[in-house]
């Protein structure tokens, strides 16, 4: 890729059938309406449940977006994993459908690993995967996987891999931590992405690209408008109108929060539908949720997933 | 299977070739040498790097195993992963080869979840696999998981499945949860096994089934010696014996540890390499490691893998 992804993404949720399998044309679907709201994919993401799924219905569900001519390089997918040759598999396919980048989980079981370790574990895959078009956005998201991305580690990669280590998605929640990476990295051309829209506005501020957050799942136009006309002068109002929808779903676990608005506003109930070990809503906290956006006006034009 | 798996079993360390694959061959050698010392295998546990491994190189190797002749009912392969289906397709494969029963992890990936979610996953499984030969220990190993299994989700496991849920491995290091667990759930015959030989006399003498532990893979036989003499005058003092060759160990991170014992006492440097994002123990450790065992006169009696 010439040009480097930018903007508001979004970790797209992914609808299963009655039986928990993956709906690909469902998906598609979603996926497109995202597009249509100037939201890019960054599909098999934690939102998307990515880690519940097989390397083979990933990869499926990757070919079918590509298949129905989706654009490519809107994509950042999801290939980080456990185990080097999956990682390897997954982003070569991504980077022979020419997508922008993949978004790079460390390998998350075992916990308390050296720099060393996580650096040979980059560095293999990239050698592996051999190819010049490789972008990769590195996944700091300690509250999740237990297993950071430290500072000194982006810079030793960057030092030996310029090309191939594009970014950064900072979920870690530390708006300390994404700013001494806006300030050591993104000048020298490494991609700083809030890992959600709370910290969209200060990011670009500070020279940032944007920002990849699950509510953009939900609420990707105003996310977006935010991303376009944050010079503006209503740039902290449209923030605090952001932050007001992402409290709503925030008083729930964010991904069956998250696929309940999607079901109630497409109609579809399977929508609903999480993998085990996560649990769906059960029916107060979904009236809650619907209550509480409803009082925000908060609304899905155009979802009809 | 009508008769349990009892004793002392051995998270089977993986030797990898130069390049980093499974050498099947020198596996199949390693667990002989364990079965010869009456140690059963829990081949593909935390010390097996076996979420390093994809899944059909863990399929390969126990297919291996088994064609080899060794013996299945001596058999307690990990299958639990992150999805549901890849756990289910393990599972069912080692259930076919006539296991004495699986271990299984729960999902790693999401923190917080709760005890419906982890219910619902096992559950699952359970069904998914649909067979009465099924027996699964659950691993309970909070320090690297992150994912604990509470004695509430035991109890309601046991009650829905009373056949399938056969056990535990406790690898919390918190004696005071193996204890619990010895009196509530194993007089209803779920066998508790401890996660590592330091807990192993104090199981026994509250009724338990075993342990599961690293060090079986280099000290097999004297940790075997204390299963079998429990109630000999002798039997603290065995297991202060046990607990200075774990201490030499415990110095440095304990897979890379343990396979540079079993390079040196098998004359084969191979077998120090581990997966990334382990590292293998630096020359200065590795020597200090094989000075520690020497001066405590350990050694791998029969060792050629």
């Amino acid at each position: 890729m010439t040009t480097r992804i930018k903007g508001v993404l979004s970790p797209v949720v992914t609808p299963f059938d009655s039986n928990l399998k993956p709906d690909a044309p469902r998906f598609v679907r979603h996926c497109q309406w995202l597009l249509d709201n100037q939201v890019g994919l960054a599909v098999f993401g934690t939102n998307s449940e990515a880690n519940s799924l097989t390397l083979a219905e990933r990869m499926h569900l990757l070919d079918a977006l590509v298949e129905q001519g989706l654009d490519a390089s809107r994509m950042m997918p999801g290939t980080g994993s456990c185990t080097i040759e999956d990682t390897v598999q997954l982003t070569a396919q991504a980077v022979k459908h020419g997508c922008a980048g993949v978004l790079m989980l460390p390998p998350f079981y075992y916990k308390g690993v050296t720099d060393e370790g996580l650096y040979r574990y980059f560095s293999e895959v990239i050698q592996r995967v051999g190819d010049a078009r490789l972008r990769i956005y590195l996944y700091h998201i300690p509250p999740v996987s237990q297993v950071p991305i430290s500072l000194a580690l982006i810079e030793r990669l960057l030092k030996d891999y310029p090309q191939a280590i594009a970014g950064v998605k900072d979920s870690s929640g530390d708006w300390n931590n994404t700013l001494a990476m806006l300030e050591q990295f993104q000048p020298h051309g490494f991609d700083v992405f809030a890992g959600s829209e709370t910290f969209l506005l200060e990011t670009l501020r500070h020279g940032g690209a944007g920002c990849i957050s699950a509510t953009a799942n939900v609420n990707p136009a105003a996310i977006h408008a935010l991303y376009a006309h944050w010079q503006d002068a209503d740039a902290d109002e449209r923030q605090q109108a952001l932050n007001a929808v992402r409290s709503a779903f925030q008083k729930h676990v964010m991904i069956p929060a998250m696929k309940r608005a999607v079901a109630h506003w497409s109609g579809i109930d399977t929508w609903a539908g999480v993998r085990p070990p996560l649990v769906e809503l059960d029916d107060a906290a979904g009236r809650q949720l619907i209550d509480d956006l409803q009082a925000l006006k908060f609304e899905m034009p155009g979802m009809r997933a």
